[in-house]
Formats: C-alpha cells, structure tokens, sequence
C-alpha cells in the first residue's frame, strides 16, 4: 500500500507540470476542438436526462432531470479545471440512480425521516461516502482494482444491460397505466387516451431503438459520402431524439394535451429546485441513529464509485492510446469524494466517472489528433516521392514534421517508421515501394490531444442545457424508454459474458462462423466444454445478483456480490478451472482474433485508383470503430493462427490491471 | 413461326410420354412430399388472400377474397392434371388486379354497364383475353419472348414493387380514416378509436414487415439448429401472419368491435359469392359495343399473361436445375387461354403463372431430391473407402446408387464425378483424397422431382382454405399491409435495376466495398459512367411506366410501355450504347462474381471434425438460396478475376431466352 499520502502527492507533482501544456495544447487546436466537444457532450447529456426522468419517477419528483444535469456540470467543471486526468468524462451514472432509489424508498417508509428529509439523509451518507473515498486515497488503495477482474465487470456491466430492459419495459407498460400522483379523472387518463398514449408510446420507443442502432452503425454504410456517414455516426442517437421527439408532435389537435407524456419535471427555478440550496440546513434535522445508519449505504457507494471512476479513467488510458501524460489515480479518488462531499450538501445526486464516455472522449481526440499529423506527413512524403529523393531523406522528411506536430515522439515510434521506409528501399522491382498514401497508418503513433478544454467545454455545455430545461420537457417519456433499451443493447457487443452465452446457442457445426470472422481468442484456447460450464457458472451468479436488486430493501446489498468475486475469483475459480482457461475466459484485455482474410487485395486495387479526400478523411474513425469494443475498450487484434493455440499467454497478464468494465 | 398448331402437337408429345411418371415419380417420394407442398401453399395462398383484400377495396366489394382463392384454386387444379409443365404455379397475380381496378372504374361511371355489370363485361374481356391466347399459342408465338430482355423484365418487377409499397402506404393511411360503405357515426369511426386503429395499424404493419424480413433470411442465422433455422425460413412470414393475428386479439375488451380492422369479405356461402354462378347469364346482357370494346382491354391482358406465365415457366426451369422432362410453352398458353374463358365466365379474375413461386417451387424440389441422393452416395462411398477399395471401384459404386436413384443421368455427369474420383488417386500423397463428405456436392448432378402431385396438392390445400374464410377474416387488414410492404422489400434483391440505382449511391471510394463481396459481373465490366446513363435512363422511363398507372382510365393502357421496349431496345438503346456493355448490363443470366475468398479454409477446417447430421440436411438449401435471386433467378457464379475482364462475354448469350422477370 505504500506510505499514506504517497500517491497524492505523485500525482499532483506529476500532474502540475504539465498542467499549463493542457490548457494551451486545446488553445493550439482551434475551433477543431468543438467537433469532439459536441460529440461528448451529447453522450454524456443524453443518459443524465433519462437518468434524471428514472430518478424522477422512483423517487416521487425528490430528485430530477434538473438535479442529475446540475450535478454532472458542477463536477465536471470541477474535473475539468482541478482533476489529474483530464480525458475522463464525469456523469451521474445508473449505479447512483439504482442506489438513490434505495435510499428514497428506505426513507418514505420511515417516519423519523420520511419523503421531507429524504435529501438531507442522502446528504449524509454522501459525506461518509467522501470520507470513505478519502481515506481510500490517502492509503493509495488504487493499487488493489488489479483484482477486480472482467469476470466483474462485465457481470457489472450485464446488471446494468438488464436493469436498463427493465426500466425500459417498466416505462413503456407504465404509458398505458395513468401516472401515480396524477387526478386519474382528467381527459388524457379516460382510457381510450390512456390506450392511444401507450400505443404512441410502443411506436417511439421502438422507432427510436430501431433508429438509432441504425445511426450508430453509419461508419460502415455503402451509401452516402464519408462526411456524411461519420456525421450519423457521432450525431445520429441525439439527432434521432430530436426527430421522434419533432414526430410526437404531428399528432392531430383533437387528441388531449400531454398525449403523448412528455417529460415532468421542474424548472431549476421553480421552488422543488430551489429547495435543493437549503438541504444542507435540513441535515442537522437527521436523527443520530440515522446518521451513523448512512454508514452502511456509504460503504457500498464508496465501493462502487471507488471502482467506477478507476475503470473508467483506466479505459480513458489505455497503453493503445499511448497517452503522453502521466496518470492520476489516487489524487483523482480525492478529488471524487470532495465533489461527492459537495453534491451531498447541495441535494445532488453525486457524479462519477462514467463508461462508455471516458474512452469516447479519448478515442474522438485521438481520431482528431491522427488525422492533423497523418495529413501532413503524408503531404511532405508525397512530395519528397515526387522529387525522387532517397528513402533516408523521405525518412528524414516524415521524422521532422512528425517531431513538430508532436510534443514527443518515443525512439521505439521512430525507428519502426524508419525500418518500414528503408525497408521498402532494399528488395528488388517486385515489392512495392513505400506508399505514404497506404502505409503510413500502420506506422504512424497514436497521439491524443490531451487537454482540459473538451472536457471544460462539454461541461458547460450541460450546466447551460439545465436553462433549456423547457426545451428538453418536450421530449416524450416513451423516446427516453426507447433510448434505455438503446443503451442496453448497445452496451452488449464486445462484452465477452455475452459473447459466450449466444456461443452456447449455436450449433457445433456452424461454430465455423465465428471462427470466420473476428473472434474473442478465447473461442480458440479454450474446449467449448469449459467455455459452457464457465458460462453457465457465471449466468448462475449473475441471476444470483439480479434476484438481489429485486429485495425491497437489502436491495441496497446489491454491490456485495461484485465484491464477493474478489475471493471468489482468487479462491474457488482456480479449483474448478484449469489456470490457463481462467486466464483466457478472465482475460484482461479483449483479445480478438482476425478470422477469414478481409479481401484486402480488393480494397488495395481499389485504394490505389479510387481513395478521395473523403475516405481519408473518415477511415481511421473508422478502423478505430471497429477495433474497439461498445464500452470503449480496446481489442488487441492478432492473426487467426490453429497452429499456434498458445500465442495468446502472456506471463504478464495475470497480474496486469484490469481494464474491461466497471463495477 | 412455323406451321400453325406445330408447337402444340410437339409439347402435347412430349409431355404425354412422361404422363404417367409424373403421377409415379410423386407416389415413390411418400410423405416428404408434403413438405414441399405446403412451402409451396403458404407462399401462393398468402398474396392471393392479399390481393384478395386490394381487390375488394379496389372494386367495392365485387370481387374479394374468396374469388381470388377460388381463381387460384381451380386454375391450380387443372395446371396440375392437365398442364404443360407442372412445375409451374398458378394464381392471380398483382397485374391481374390492377387490370380488374382499371376495368372496374371504367364501368363504374357508365351509366350503361355500372357496377352491377362490371362481372359480365369482365366476362367478355375475359372471352377475348383467351381467343388472342389461344391464337398466340396456335401460332407458336413463344419464339418471340426471348426479345423481352432483362430490362424489361426488371422495369416491370420495379412497378410492381412500387405499386406494393403504395397499397401498403395507402392502405395504412386508410386505418386513420373512415372507409367508405361505412357508418361514419358507428362507435368505431368516432374519431378516438379512429385513431387507434391507426396506431395499431402502425404496430401490426411494421411488426409483420420486420418480422417476416428477419425470418426470411433465418437460413443465415448463426444461431440454432439447422433444422429450426431451416423452417423459420421456409414457413416463417406465414407464422409471422399468424403470430401478429394473434397478437391483435391482444387488445383489451373495453375497445369496440372492429378495432383493429379486419379483412371484410363475404364467405362462400354468401349471397355475394353465390351471384358469381350467375355471371354468365348478365354477359348477354352487356351492350353490344362494350362486348366489342373489351378488346382493348383484353389485349393488354393477354400480352402480359403471355410474357407472365411464359417467364414464370421459364424461371422454373432454368437449366441449372437440371430438368429431364420436356416443356411445354405452347400448350400451356392454350390451356391459360382456355382458364381465363373459365374464370371469366364464373365471374373470378383469372389466374396465370407466377413468380417467385414457380423457380420457388422447382428448387424446394431440387432440394428435397438432391438430399435423398446425397445421403445414399456418400453412405455407399464410405463404406468403399472404409474397405480400402480402389477409386475405380469406389466410382463404380457411386455410379451404381446414381443410375438407382435416379431414372437418367447423362453420360457428361457421370464423366465429371468419374474423373473427379479418379484424379485423386493419380496425384500423389500431398494432395488429399477424395473425401465423399466434402466434394460430393460439387459432382452431384442436381436433379428435380418433376411430378404433379405438389401442384395438385397445393392446389387443392388452397381451395380448402375456402371454407375456412371466416377464419382468414380475422387476419388484421394492417398484417395485409405489412404483407404488401414485405412483398416490396422481398422482391428488391438480385433485381439488377434496383442494384444499379444503390450503386449510384456509393462514393467512389467505397466501391471496393461491393467488390469484396459477391457482386453482379456488370460492376467490373462496364464502366461506372455508362452505369450510371444507362441506370438513369432506365429511371426516367421507370417514372413514366409509373405514370402512366396513374391516369384514371387510360392507365390501363400501362403495359404499353413496357411493350415498346422490344424495339427501344432492339433499335435505339444500340445507337447510345457499345453493344458489349448493353449485353452486360442487360444480360439474360444474372452472372455474379465472387469477390473476397469467403475463408473457405476455417469452413473445411470445421467441416471436417464438426459437421453432423443438421448441417448435411440444410446445407444444400442454405447454397442454393444464396445462389438464387429473390424473384428465384439462378446466380452463374464465377471467381473474380481483374485480370480476365471479358470473361463473362459469350457469343451464344445475345439470343438466349431471357429468364430475369415476368412482363
């Protein structure tokens, strides 16, 4: 664990050095800094806003849309300017809406407490909550996430899949029924305007589901041009919000107002939000036993955002990014349970650090930093071709624009670029010569644009979005259930719990299938058998930790059984599993195999006579798409080999950090 | 043209040779038998019972479901024991109801017919539609199809896809309104439960649209068995009608009768029905220059019945599949021509051939006999090489259960499979042996169960469906509408016009995309610009055809177009393009090249430790759909190759029969 403190202090000496380089590296970009500001911006306000419409209806409007905005603004802004690793993205996320909703229906039931001091007790299980998070910086406890394995958070992250169905499923039956706390005697709750509401509420929810798969698979459309179908790829989820939301109100005249439901919530200066800035007062009010009583509810808050915001920054960081900067872990933990602190005062629910959206924001600055190098390195290099110069002056050319674009290229970067060019120099007429046009983004380095101004940015963004709260209001409740079964399904590719259960429904002689096409390596090292009995172990236990949410209210107990796989996977798996199979099945890093060859001499033939502005424009983003998962982690890809069934162990794996998931 | 009646006599001699096996082929098969048989009727009954809904609307209620089936029913029946060719299928198509459309509102404002003559003066256009048939197979008019070439053919697919989509558009739009002959102050047109209709209209229409895709292509599923995979392909829109039917009783009890509509028809044993027997007795009471005005009309008829049934004929023999019993052209125009004076005079739209469900019909054929030698051949072919035999021996073997099986293989068959077996044993040690499991299929010659029991059944299975109208009345006039848009989508793929017009969609850089894949040969062989003028002048002539349907009663003069593309295409298109990219893009077999090799080695790899029972018994029919077009065109499929751009040209090709599409 190391000396207390001694983690703290890292990062912030580490930090501090570079801060000034943040605030000036987003100033050099210009206005190309708004393009990933925008995209971030709207993956991160869309799930606060149906978290905040979620919040709203299980705690009986206590908390809503206004406070779940309020609180992500608030710290990201705070992230933003004082936190260490400025890439990672702060959000009210479900985990802090699942345990709010305990928390109410805890206090609603108690009348030492009851609906009125709901706030103020929420705040003070957010000040043992900072305390806990706290204390876990200060002893440097980040070094111990290494043992929260996939096997967690992918188990994590199919609780959230399912409770969004959930939620999803809840909302859109709750269209047909009239709303609790509402007169079931006005027009639109006669049942015929109930039935036609629900019927509405079926045809936008599943018409912005089906909409938004859709949009969000653009990238990879044959029609339309690259600008295009990159624009519907980052925009199209908001955009196809705004068009069901724009669609709800072609409805004719005749039916009655407010069908279909729109959101129902407060304006931040309607009096319900500005009670917010008195709970603090409240707090006082909190009998002792229920004080101390926080403590329990604390540690499992603790525990959870503990994890979060780590994974979160860790996917945020991964090596393939080859980040520039150092990390911040343990000063980052502090800073999250001062703004937990704060959050807890003012009556907000607490922000965390969020998934997918931290590797978004990496990935969408990398895409813009590689394609600012790529387009000028491959100018210098055409050129140097074009005077006919000797590879080591092509080389010398792309090593200075390279060097001045970029703050510091490694040696190791340098020289595989400088071997590739040679290279190509020695073999004879039939081997093809260095072609900047092809070849360089093989070796090209990754570079992210790592700043604190997206991120500043896109906070300000939401904090201003809470004014145009009477514009988000006319969003129908039945687009936000449409848009959480988005969220469920989007978040299962590439989560190898997943994977593995539509793997055990295909028959043994189509398993060829897979084998063609892009694969976990998993499928290859390991017999189906143990595939299937680790799965079913796993489908077993997560059924275990779904039935958990359901208990009234041990329910908040929900994260004991994540922590429980701590010793469960240290303990008892590596008794009923081969060593090896477990290191496959549990493996750190997505690994993927490339199945049947990709018909690259077709795309080359092509590439050679055809490749426009446009294409290089948008391919990276794209390559860069398809190489990660839908949580945003990187897949290592390797070449299918049969031979060799043990390329994929690595002695260093066992130990390394963990970076697939949350819990 | 030959000697008048010449191709009669020769077709009646042909087939009354092989009369009897028809019968005896069909009775040796046994029970499998049927599952072809109802393939056939659940994709023949459907639209019928669609078409049925279109015309009953369309007429006000003159003709409806009941005629459509009966039509289909007793045309069916007679095809079957005394046609040509019994492979082909036989309904009333959706030509056949845009006439009857054209034919109705033409009578409807003459005072001198009316509505309540409109049967008989169909009677009489029925009448001469089967004298101009009947001289055209006199006069061996058949010779002459092979001038409707592809473009032709697709142009007209293209209408007919588009007519669907606009009855699919404007019968949705129809659930939001009060139908006419209705009771607008009935509960149910109160304008709330008008609107519901409209929205379960939504629901139904698209659920039965996404459903039935997906189930269409269930053959391509990674997961279940193939024996699941296979049937949800096979009978899967169907269930899909009946699920969706279901599901519309779904709706709660407090909502009035009639909501969501249903199909309004009589049943057969209604007045309404019943008056159609009397048919004939009106006919005399049409006024004599309408009975000669029906000429017109019948013209149009005749000619697309004509070039429909003789297309649909053809598609089902394509020579790929391998038929050894003679067709029977001619005949069969003279037997349509004597069908269509039958349905006139019972006052039932006529049937004629159709498609896809004719080339649908043969392959389920092909597929069920192709499966019943395999399993024989390569179980004997075992055994040999379990027993060491030589590959002489193991041929003779081979041969002996192909003569068994089948009633006559061609000496170029069994030579092909012979040296195929013996070319393994003279090569040496490297090359593998002939493995019976792997290269049986590519030897195998294909072979159709040429009978006529299928046709009768499947036939008779219909008229059945007859007496359970008051059970087809249930389905939702929405499903119908889903249908309809369905039909549209179905037919687009492999439609050569249709992938022109996507073509001109893709950006220059994305072309390689299309090249990756399997792909049409035009899209190496023509130059993009001449794809393109050629697509967009086949566009503008689309949009006149489509024009041309729209006025009010000249559009029944909409076949005229298509007829004048004989000498457009024969004369003037010649003059604005180079012949040998005419006869590429207007080529009369849609040839497709492969594109990227489709990792055929996994595929083996797999094949040889994994392979079981399900995958033998789908793996032919999931081959054979992807080889076929949607409108049941065979695919020639051959490797790409950059190098060799003439290779599809064949100098025989200019006067082939053109089997792409019916007129």
């Amino acid at each position: 664990m190391g000396a207390p403190f001694k983690g703290i202090i890292e990062d912030v000496k580490g930090r501090a050095q570079c801060y000034k380089q943040d605030w000036i590296c987003a100033i050099c970009s210009g206005v190309s800094i708004l393009a990933p500001t925008f995209y971030i911006f709207f993956a991160s306000a869309l799930p606060v806003i149906a978290f905040g419409e979620q919040l709203n209806r299980d705690t009986d409007g206590s908390l809503s849309t206004v406070e779940t905005l309020a609180s992500t603004a608030i710290c990201g802004v705070i992230h933003s300017i004082l936190g260490g690793q400025p890439l990672l993205i702060l959000g009210v996320a479900e985990p802090t809406v699942i345990m709010y909703t305990y928390l109410y229906s805890f206090c609603k039931n108690r009348p030492e407490v009851g609906e009125k001091l709901f706030l103020a007790w929420a705040g003070w299980v957010c000040v043992w909550t900072a305390f806990i998070l706290i204390l876990l910086a200060i002893f440097n406890a980040c070094t111990i996430i290494t043992r929260f394995t996939r096997l967690a958070g992918e188990l994590f992250g199919m609780l959230i899949t399912v409770l969004f169905f959930q939620e999803a499923i809840k909302g859109l039956i709750g269209e047909f029924n009239t709303p609790k706390n509402e007169d079931p005697s006005s027009v639109e709750f006669q049942f015929q305007w109930r039935y036609t509401n629900g019927l509405l509420a079926i045809i936008f929810c599943f018409g912005l589901l089906v909409t938004a798969l859709k949009s969000r698979r653009a990238r990879t459309w044959r029609y339309g041009t690259g600008w295009l179908r990159g624009f519907v790829a980052d925009y199209g989820v908001p955009m196809m919000v705004v068009l069901w939301t724009a669609l709800s109100y072609g409805v004719p005249g005749k039916i009655p107002h407010n069908v279909p439901r729109r959101l129902v919530c407060p304006l931040p200066w309607d009096p319900e939000s500005l009670y917010h800035w008195t709970v603090v007062k409240d707090m006082g009010k909190v009998p002792l036993v229920y004080i101390f009583g926080a403590i329990l509810p604390a540690l499992m808050i603790a525990g959870l955002y503990f994890f979060d915001h780590s994974v979160a920054s860790q996917m945020a960081q991964q090596k393939e990014f080859n980040l520039q900067k150092p990390s911040a872990y343990h000063y980052d933990i502090l800073l999250l349970g001062i703004m937990t602190l704060i959050c807890g005062i003012l009556g907000l629910p607490p922000s965390n650090g969020v998934l997918p959206q931290s590797p978004m924001h990496t990935k969408s600055l990398a895409v813009l930093r590689k394609r600012l190098i790529r387009k000028k390195v491959v100018k210098s290099a055409k050129e140097c071709i074009k005077q006919q110069r000797t590879n080591s002056e092509l080389y010398g050319k792309m090593e200075e624009v390279i060097v001045e674009m970029d703050t510091d290229p490694t040696d190791k970067e340098l020289e595989t670029l400088k071997e590739a060019v040679m290279k190509s120099d020695k073999r004879d007429g039939t081997e093809e010569k260095f072609d900047p046009e092809k070849h360089i983004d093989a070796y090209l380095p990754v570079r992210v644009n790592e700043q604190r101004m997206t991120n500043l940015l896109q906070s300000l963004l939401v904090g201003v979005s809470i004014l145009a709260m009477s514009v988000i209001k006319r969003i129908p409740t039945s687009v936000l259930w449409g848009y959480f079964a988005y969220m469920a399904i989007d978040s299962l590719p590439g989560n190898q719990f997943w994977e593995r259960i539509l793997l055990l429904f295909i028959t043994p002689s189509r398993r060829f299938k897979i084998l063609e096409g892009s694969h976990a390596s998993f499928v290859e090292t390991v017999p189906f058998k143990t595939i299937a009995s680790f799965t079913a172990l796993q489908m077993v236990y997560f059924l275990v930790c779904f039935g958990v949410t359901w208990v009234p209210i041990g329910g908040i107990l929900f994260p004991v059984p994540f922590f429980l796989l701590v010793p469960i996977r240290e303990h008892l798996l590596p008794k009923l599993f081969k060593p090896s199979h477990l290191q496959e099945l549990d493996a750190s890093e997505y690994e993927e195999i490339v199945g049947a060859p990709h018909g690259s001499r077709m795309e080359k033939e092509q590439n050679g006579s055809d490749s426009d502005e446009s294409s290089e424009d948008f391919y990276d983003a794209e390559i860069l798409d398809e190489m990660t998962t839908n949580r945003g982690e990187l897949k290592l890809r390797s070449v299918s080999s049969f031979n060799d069934r043990n390329h994929s162990f690595n002695e260093d794996r066992h130990n390394q950090v963990y970076p697939g998931g949350g819990v």
